[in-house]
């Protein structure tokens, strides 16, 4: 397996366009120097900043484009508009045509679905794509999906995901055989909608051969990391994943307050400082950042909008992992050892 | 308004049963001397234990009960074995005959929320009744609901929440016109199921004269407080309530393992151990305990089951505080005010 990996990257997306994605692709080359970039952008505004970083020295090839989706477009109005000649959509192109092995953007979540669904289609055997994090649990790290590309599901699609989970936690999570939890209300049998009750019973049913079938997991087995994969639909999913990421912040407000309210809370900070840095930066959300598009024929990394140039580098570290141990091909394999949903 | 209100409580609820409803009732009327109870369940082991209470001397009237509910029996099973004799049903029953003015039960919530459907009715104009909590936000707290009465929703159901919550606002967090938003998976209109779509366009449309429409909120706003009252379907609003606590309890033991790794943080520890304790009140779950049945013709209570005695008096003064401001009457005033749902 070669260690050299070319990512075509969307250098309008975000809020901060190219002044993150630049700096974040030279912070990811200097973890992985076998990569290489395709950046799609504004020329005038790219090329200064890719010259700017020596990490990146013949790494770059930089292709122009006058168009960009912006964050609040409409998905269908951005493929109207933006198909063929956006950052985005080129970007996209890249790896449908054999340039690229990944593409990360940090653009409009809606638009890159859309458009990665029409350049790159799903993979025979799966319905509808899904949109997978890395959650952090105090185990480690579990693969959470359907964090928000499609609302409502049925059990197939349910299965589908499990499947797909799995292939991306083998990958990233390095694990041979993977366990899978269904998102439910209660762990009985009887709890449930329709969709999460009969895909529990296909995949209890099912042989697996290349994860196992947990059972039903609640919100609580999130930040236990009870499974390494964990399906849901995608507005439940992005609900769980919003509140969590909230509380989190919520918690880091009350201990703010609560370490500069009395002049012993102070000195304590002061003496526990180390720790509390080490704290923050297992609660940051940059460290996990990216959404991975999963069932599409190609690899496409979503990097949170907001995020900094640190978090990019995270998103990008992500699709060099995925795109060195070919998610597709681990996805299919999977996909063909789960009878319930294997294509025929 | 008279402060002497009557409170039922099933003392055979909950994984402690009465050696946590007693000493949780008399923690509570210390809170609030007006209080009496109507206790159901064996009287061979709560007579003791209320005997060894001097807070609850010449208050309590115990109702032996041979039968008690289970923790994991299916709600149509228990319906049918223990309607009309078990500790729950009794307690319930209690509140029907006008006997009590509210009822308590840490037992098992699918039976509870069964029995109560049966024995009180929903309120004319209410389709279905819901499980609100109070959410801890840093602003102080919010009204959440449904978390978990019911799976599957549409727009109507969704609004009759908007009411049956901002009436429960009213009165816990005295507010005379709470504002109200529906749970999403973007602020952006065309976002969502078509469930929240269309009861967004009804709050849009509807006059609304005693709660305000705020729009709709993200994960990421409940624990925000950008609203007092937040409306989601019970399915994703079960799931974003344990994805909170479990989140919350997963930054405890980050936090509890960073406080210990280095002599300096420990010192740290020792310093602003007040603080700490400060926090771990804030965070403390037993200070919000209590789920509330809403749209029921009576006042109906569910405490965790793994509440210690202050979760429970905290689920008790919950009752105290809905049963003396008539949550009924005030929930009937909203719905005659909301055309969308005024009942006709």
């Amino acid at each position: 397996m070669s260690n050299s990996v070319c990512i075509s990257l969307d250098a309008m997306g975000g809020d901060h366009g190219p002044s993150t994605v630049v700096p974040g692709a030279a912070i990811a080359r200097e973890r992985h120097p076998g990569m290489t970039f395709l950046i799609f952008g504004d020329e005038a505004i790219v090329r200064p900043l890719v010259e700017a970083e020596p990490r990146l020295k013949g790494a770059v090839e930089i292709r122009h484009t006058t168009m960009s989706i912006s964050m609040d477009e409409k998905p269908s109005q951005a493929v109207r508009t933006g198909r063929g000649k956006s950052s985005m959509w080129k970007a996209i192109q890249a790896v449908k045509d054999g340039e690229a092995q990944a593409a990360v953007s940090a653009g409009n979540t809606g638009a890159l679905m859309a458009m990665s669904k029409i350049c790159l289609k799903t993979m025979a055997g799966i319905e509808r794509p899904a949109i997978a994090c890395l959650w952090p649990t105090v185990r480690g790290e579990s693969v959470v999906l359907d964090v928000g590309a499609t609302i409502g599901t049925d059990a197939e699609h349910l299965v589908e995901m499990a499947v797909m989970g799995s292939a991306m936690a083998r990958i990233v999570l390095d694990i041979e055989k993977p366990t899978v939890g269904l998102l439910n209300v209660g762990t009985e049998e009887m709890k449930g909608n329709e969709a999460v009750k009969e895909a529990a019973r296909l995949l209890r049913e099912t042989e697996l051969s290349n994860f196992s079938y947990f059972g039903f997991v609640e919100g609580t087995d999130l930040g236990k990391g009870t499974t390494d994969v964990v399906v849901t639909e995608g507005f439940t999913g992005n609900i769980a994943l919003k509140t969590a990421e909230g509380t989190a912040k919520q918690i880091g407000t009350y201990l703010k307050s609560a370490m500069s309210r009395t002049l012993s809370a102070k000195i304590g900070y002061f003496f526990a400082r180390a720790a509390f840095g080490a704290l923050r930066e297992k609660m940051n959300p940059s460290r996990a950042n990216g959404g991975v598009f999963l069932g599409l024929e190609g690899i496409v990394i979503k990097s949170h909008g907001s995020e900094n140039a640190q978090g990019f580098a995270a998103a990008v570290d992500l699709a060099y992992d995925m795109a060195r141990h070919d998610l597709m091909r681990t996805t299919r394999e999977m996909l063909e050892h789960t009878p319930a949903v294997a294509p025929v």
